[in-house]
């Protein structure tokens, strides 16, 4: 054994030159000496990472895993101390034994120039190599959990995209939009007209990414298909007559952010400058897609048993008969799909309400990501709309159908309870659609 | 016993009707329905407790430290497991498990637009109750690990203080400079000149409100005294000239930070800054206080046994015939002090040094506060000065002596780690000054 | 005579080497070659110009004066060619003869960085100089006259100042102050507390040096004495309540744009201003002094004869038995003035507006400098108050009355004409008070 | 007659009930009370002409022509009391009657917001008629003559464009490439990369629309060819190692501006801006178009005669027999042009030498605009480009040729005064190319 690094005994794991550079680097980071070095050492220590290749960087991983983690033994000793005598003192030490040193780790490493972004840049390969290395979520857990601090809504600063923007954050609104692509900069152009809105949340450290946007558009009613919303309009002039809110595209620009929650704020926050800019608005809603409609379909038609009641039953063969076992060919040929639908409309849109309406397999409510997204940010499952994109994409993935979450302000807090209670809120109009089990 | 809050069974302390009411909010903030009602209800409960009188303040951190802590048969249960199998999923239990709630609680009270000038304030009056209560140290620790998180140098802005920045910055920099005070807008301006600089530390959450500043005075030598560096200069019109940069003064202007470094980091930032902006630029010092010098001696002259050597009772039984055995009384005659100090320049000067060398009571390098600040962050002693801050407040701290300590910006890490090690970096001049003992 | 420079023979007058190089490159400028040479050319003719003593800056506008003036035959025989047919041709020819080559010298001086200001600082000593040399006005009519189109209203930016105003800005504004002197800082912060305002007006040129000002008081009445308006406010915390806003101070920064109008555009720019913040604002009036009051009293009291009616004989009478002949000693017992004006209120308020109602002597309307400058505004001449001011200041310019001037938006145009016919629009209380002729 | 406008008697145009209106706002404008009416009745009078159509705007010049244009009977009293005694008052009194009304009229509309841009709309138009109408030209000698004063170059701003820079913006510089087309966001893009530049100018009144921009290569030599300018550069991460910046296109945005020189003064400042940041460049030069090459040598070839030289006339003879008569056809066919020109490299390089070198009709130096322009500017003639733009565009215009022009800060002002004396500076190497005559 060696003496004089007993701890690191674990790290058993094979590491290259670069890999054990940057190894040490991280060990001295934790020192007393690193503390006085500042940011120049944790400046190093992120080139060092930098220069890794893609294999490196899951050893680097692999050692944060092992060898970064707290001492079981001294843990123990510690809570059974806090067991005996909760004092400030044995909390403390509690505090400082469980927390796994990777955490400090992580938090020299940001004091230098371009740290946040590094390790941002970090946790977007390990959610990769997580896939395939379950044991890394201890490691994601900490990035996590300090992003999420870092991170805090309160030091987030909501700023308007439009025209007078700078080309190089238009460019990556483009480049993130992941709900209806952006076509190029006249594409953008009429998205940022005058009956539009585009918000994007920004991190101090990080002044030239975006982290998160919507795209709004305002109208005189709830929308029923996307067209209207990415196109021109017509009374593109005079915005301060708008009643509705319709967000229509939400999209993350950081990878690595992953599970730190932006959207509910972002979200939240945009209701609140909306409302002051125009006082006539009075809905705020969704236009959102239904990303796993038709694959539930497909499985079902496919023989799964899910325990269907007889309506259900009913309905599926129906379909079958007319579109065949795989739904999703209907996308192959879109100029003919409208036509071919036609005769299905009401079953499809009861099987749809049946899918937002059920819940997931582990019980948690709400079966599809979107969905799970809105209601448990308080907002209701609204209306389903057909036809509502008829895309290719869109056919491919729902039919074509979409749905609306309303977000009323005074009912969200209530909704989001309802939520994690396992109820799923939704309009009268769409429980009348879900077929019985 | 209430069958819905078993946990909170332990809050004995007799609160006020607004306390409980706080104290609700903050429960409420912890749940699921807090997390989605999301700043509103952070913004109303850092408003409850801005109502609050200094004594309900008081009862309200009770309640922090009570209720708001890790529950000891949990964290026992989660180390226990860890220790049997240190999985991811152990691992993650037990980071839970052993996070006192106080800490999510203030992470999501900082989601309020002000959320973290509140929780400065709320640190401010804790620092005050802890100094009679020694138990709240507990509560402390949670808020000063997150204040290190938040402010990170990684989050911090550095920006030059000059005449050209707004007015109600200045005024803050004139209300909290704490070395040598500024006598109204006309000194500040002559502070601003050429030759001089001044560099304030930000956050980006308290853009209106300086953290610490340092004011620098460029110079073609080290400062051996304080009047040059706060009047007007005579080569003010090309500071390009100057080889050495003095820093003279540095300040706290957030009192709720105390304990979260960041001197040290503005210090070396201003070394860089300063470096790039004058190549000519070869030292860099302090011209700094010894706030306990004449304190130490006046113990030591009322006979404390320090176990002295020889010539260290020698000096002493000297400076006592000259001055008797309250040497603080100089200050009251400062107009014949400089005469009357004379005769004892040498003897004084090897006191001066001694008590700079002297390790504090429990062993710890640097008895002097402003010495450890210094020497901890890598700097050198380099020279005492004689007659060096005449004012009143000068003789009564220190008979008028003042201290450079170096920044050798090749040598700060080396410096540090000796200290840690507790050992006190001075230059051979001021070692030969020091009595043996 | 010299064959190279004809036109030149006119300047006879003696200059100095260094004039003389500043008139080369004056004329080098006017080539073609000066044409070419651009911006650097124009610089360093105002470098040259920035050594000139005062006594050659004097030589330096005699030149300007002898020699670059329009050739009088050129003129001639362009106005014969355009009275003979006025083609566009030969208006152009005309426009050329006629327009003096100072004026395209200052243009071209103008395209130097910070040439704008270096001909404001001309035209500063200019006007010293025309106090001697009334002939140099031809100069200054050039230098106003594109000053003028330079400084155009639409070029200028309005700018609020206020606690956030970089210090050197809120330097300028205690230094040039010429209504109400400012006492330092601490006074100046008063003035702009939340019931104030201050805006200033700034030329794209000169981004560091405001032009004029304004500081006004937001009240719920019109003023009748300057101390509420320089003090603490006691309803400061909500000017959103205020009706009135009173103008109680303007001043000019730049001695070198007198004669160029900016104080009527600044206060009906302000009035827009303040009209959209505070939506409640219902009056706008000044509290102004009277400068000359006490001056035309006293002239009066020594026996002038202005041809005075019966009353204003009885009235002067009865000020001179009471105060004595020079009643601007009144200004020296402060203490007492108080006191010893009481039993005079009556026929000094009758005075006053009789000297406020009187034309000037070459007819103009307004006597008063203040009173001309509000009146061609477009103001109305709307209460005498007495013991407004009663510093030593006020009761030596106007026994310690003020007036204040109502700008009515609607009115505004209809009372400047009047004006310009020779009409004083005053109240009828005002119009009550005037003595008859 | 009506006796109450005299003045007015000439204006005998027709006019419509809207120009009218106008023409009677404008009227007000120049009295009194316009003068009062400050910036209201200057934007009412913009937004009459705003509302008029084409040929109403047309009418209302005609009015400005005759209506607005000095008295010549008080010109020429003016004139002879200035002949008889030039003094001060003569000379002002001269001034004011010799200056159009319109000019003042200008000044006033001026002061409205949005006052200069509606006067810039104004001249575009007014150039546009002039085409017809050469009387016009005294009313635009007023425009040009006050926008040459308010465009100085002391008031205008040098702005770096790069892809930081808002979108509304670049929009404007994609629109208005005059010489090489950019083809959207990505061709921009690359030609805003490290190794290229563009700078524009503003003036403070226009923030939101460029003047004039220039585009900038930075190689290692000077370019004999436009496609690696407008592609993607091998060097393009270290222009700090350019020793030459190549200006290859230089744009007007603001049609109004015509004759306003703005180019001149952007070169020069763009080439102190680049010596500052890259120290390594020595030289400046430019890559420009031939415009009138192709349809000179067309004119030759088609028997004019201009008392050609026997060297020229036998090239010209040489040309026609390989391209035939009209020479602009190889534009036609450009995947054959580069292989038909090829034998004709030698003669046509000397051709176009020669027409470089040529002068205008009128006798003036240079017959290409694009020469006249650089030459003016003090650039010398410095190389002849085969096959430097190979596009359809630049085979029609020059048959692929282009030209260097240098400019060597130190020769410009010699260089621009030889232009002025009638004189072509040229390389030696051009001028030995050009036929003798």
């Amino acid at each position: 054994m060696f003496k004089s690094i007993p701890k690191f005994a674990a790290a058993r794991v094979r590491e290259g030159r670069k890999v054990r550079r940057l190894v040490l680097s991280c060990r001295k980071l934790l020192t007393e000496r690193g503390q006085a070095a500042g940011a120049s050492l944790a400046r190093m220590t992120a080139d060092l990472y930098r220069e890794l290749d893609k294999r490196e960087q899951a050893r680097f991983f692999a050692v944060l895993r092992a060898e970064f983690s707290p001492d079981p033994t001294d843990v123990l000793a510690a809570s059974q101390a806090y067991a005996a005598e909760p004092s400030a003192v044995n909390l403390s030490r509690l505090c400082v034994a469980a927390e796994p040193p990777r955490q400090e780790l992580l938090r020299r490493l940001n004091r230098a120039t371009g740290g946040t972004a590094a390790i941002l840049r970090m946790r977007e390969r390990l959610l990769e190599l997580k896939r395939d290395q379950p044991e890394l979520e201890a490691v994601d857990w900490d990035l996590r959990h300090l992003l999420s601090s870092w991170f805090n809504p309160g030091f987030l600063q909501i700023v308007r995209v439009d025209w007078h923007t700078p080309a190089y954050l238009l460019e990556q609104i483009i480049a993130h939009e992941a709900v209806h692509e952006i076509q190029g900069w006249d594409d953008l152009r009429r998205r940022l007209e005058a009956d539009h809105r585009c918000f994007a949340l920004f991190h101090p450290a990080l002044p030239d990414e975006p982290l998160i946007f919507v795209e709004v558009a305002l109208l005189d009613r709830m929308a029923d298909g996307v067209s209207p919303l990415v196109e021109a309009q017509p009374f593109s002039h005079d915005p301060s007559r708008a009643t509705t809110a319709v967000f229509y595209s939400i999209s993350n620009c950081q990878p690595g952010l992953r599970g730190v929650a932006l959207g509910n704020f972002l979200i939240k926050n945009v209701v609140d400058v909306l409302s002051a800019e125009f006082p006539r608005l009075k809905v705020f809603c969704t236009l959102s897609p239904i990303p796993g409609f038709a694959a539930w379909l497909g499985l079902l038609l496919k023989g799964a048993d899910m325990g269907q009641s007889k309506p259900l039953a009913q309905a599926l063969r129906a379909v079958a008969s007319e579109l065949g076992p795989d739904v999703t060919k209907i996308a192959n040929d879109p100029d003919h799909a409208v036509e071919r639908l036609a005769s299905l409309k009401e079953l499809l849109m009861q099987l749809c309400a049946t899918y937002l309406m059920q819940h997931a397999d582990g019980g948690e409510p709400g079966r599809d990501p979107v969905a799970r997204f809105h209601l448990n940010n308080g907002a209701r499952l609204e209306r389903i709309n057909w036809l509502a994109d008829a895309s290719k994409k869109g056919l491919r993935e729902s039919l074509g159908l979409m749905v609306n979450y309303l977000y009323e302000p005074r009912a969200i807090e209530g909704n989001h309870e309802k939520f994690i209670r396992g109820e799923i809120v939704a309009s009268r109009r769409v429980r009348g659609l879900a077929l019985g089990e």
